[in-house]
């Protein structure tokens, strides 16, 4: 199987995942293509990275993961593809894949530059279709990363503010909110130890406080909120059957405090 | 072929039925995986039973029907699968396999219980990823349904509100609102015959009052609303080239009454 | 391979597109379905017509483009196959397929008459599913568009408004607004050329004036709005990392003018 993954933030509307997937399918077409998201907010790669992060290890091994969040399409930036021991990441060099290289310690990236595997004419508005795409299809057949580009040691990894963990208190921030107005932070359960916080905790945002962690979004009373590492790993703000964002007037940036009493 | 289709509330933008599939190609590469809606308004089991209802039959044989709307999920709900002749239903014991039971008296209940077919660590907060998709991934490989369950007699089938059929009038509710603005009810053609409405009808719905049934949307005048029975068989309240539910000022809920004066 | 693809203003919610896939998986089980978009506004065939032009070329050849954008859904209207060197497009014969029309000068156009391979039962509110669904999985099998319907030379084409060319001087107007708030005009690069425009260019929208053409989007400062030809080959009017349409407060039909003052 030639498993290739899209992640996006160009919408449904307008075609342009499909038109991808044309490209692709023309040029092999036993490709099997899934759409991770195409509702990433426009220009949002911190949203991009980690919807990625939350997604890619589920799944299996050789899938090609194409992130095309990119607000500098046109400019100068580089086409990056990066190999770990499992999948390949392709991506604009924008920061996109900050949390994957944090975690993926074998990972190796090139810089894109076999041009003549880009469609004939590369327009300067829709690198998806024209180079992203095409590549992917590339690699998904024959082609190693090798072949397609050289290596490349300047990749930017430096995307995601990271929480300030202190003694017995961590200040961090909402960096994703997902469709149910769960509210993701940039913390994630290794900064409790760090931080020293074991006993009673208590976290606050935007003027709420709450009291321990959770296991599930249904252990509190409908309506309430609820703090939980959610199943990518990073602690998550919730409400119980409604959204944490409209509950607790929050959203993306706003300061998410962990503290401990104990 | 082994076609898997997808129902949920889990919205396109965080990424959460690409996870599921990849969980799903990983345990069996060669599964065909459809998406009948990913937007389910949040938790609305009623929609979702709804939307399943006017889906499933149109699928070949052999189809796996894979259902997670569950504002339960981490709490002690079971997680059932539904054996029709043709189908299998995958859910959450919630109530959104009603409309499928009502109409398919040979389905057999199953509870599933061979937790090591889940992912090896279940989350509280994504039993999607965590359960239906593998569990859907076996059913499409090699596993039956009687190897992954245990008879289960105790099925939740009470979702949808009945109409109340009278002598020669019937008072329904709209139960879910379309893409277009449609308003579906929970009136079927069969409720007709059963209150004696044959001739002149009138229908009733927020001080709006439709005369008669149309064949088709345009049949009546451009914004003008109409009664019909939809392809799903029940009977819908419609605008020509508009939105029945903000022309009428009508949506969820709203009460539809059905009478005949002849 | 059979490749099919779908595009219509069925939205994703209600599970319509996911029906249609259902009934083609059911009659070709090889068939590689893509949705091009299921998001173009509600009856609006201009969109249409506009995203299968850019999309539709993109295509390995042999791929059956399936438009279902309908408003007249139930009347008289044809349903028509046109077919071209490349590909074949089934559509209602509403003025969709003008822009392909506009293109393809090899195009053969044909009105659907085999009722028996529809759905045995054919509703009067969707024929995606009944009509356009069974058509193209039988065209992805076996069958020939010869086979299917018959000669027709009454193809409407005349959907999409021209811009006025005069001397020096193009008046066009927005035709669709993508996802980015991009506004896409119905002028072309030829026009140019038509209209002498060569030198220096102004171009005129909603009290904005931009001066000459763009590259990319990236080449004015953040915010600031560009002209340029997308990648489909019509003018358009963007912000670099903006929405055009909300900074120019300017939409659907908005004139444009472009002129030269050498």
């Amino acid at each position: 199987m030639s498993l290739i993954t899209l992640l996006t933030d160009f919408g449904t509307k307008g075609g342009y995942p499909g038109i991808m997937k044309g490209v692709i399918l023309g040029i092999n077409a036993s490709a099997h293509i899934v759409d991770i998201t195409h509702e990433i907010p426009p220009f949002d790669r911190i949203a991009a990275a980690f919807v990625l992060y939350s997604a890619y290890c589920f799944f299996p091994p050789g899938t090609i993961h194409v992130i095309v969040v990119d607000p500098g399409v046109g400019s100068e930036r580089e086409v990056i593809a990066v190999k770990t021991p499992k999948y390949i990441f392709l991506a604009p060099d924008n920061g996109v894949l900050s949390l994957i290289l944090d975690v993926e310690p074998d990972a190796l990236a090139f810089r894109i530059t076999r041009r003549e595997l880009f469609l004939p004419e590369v327009s300067r508005t829709f690198h998806g279709r024209d180079i992203f795409a095409p590549i992917a299809a590339h690699l998904s057949k024959e082609a190693t990363i090798e072949e397609i580009g050289e290596p490349f040691d300047a990749v930017r990894c430096d995307l995601i503010p990271r929480p300030q963990v202190l003694h017995k208190q961590i200040i961090g921030a909402v960096i994703y909110q997902d469709t149910f107005g769960n509210l993701i932070t940039n913390i994630q359960e290794s900064d409790l130890a760090t931080a020293k916080i074991t006993g009673n905790l208590f976290i606050t945002i935007n003027n709420t406080s709450i009291f321990g962690l959770s296991s599930s979004y249904s252990s509190v009373p409908v309506g309430h909120p609820a703090a939980l590492f959610s199943s990518a790993g990073f602690l998550e703000i919730a409400c119980n059957q409604a959204s944490a964002a409209e509950k607790l007037g929050a959203g993306n940036a706003a300061s998410v405090i962990i503290y401990s009493k104990s």
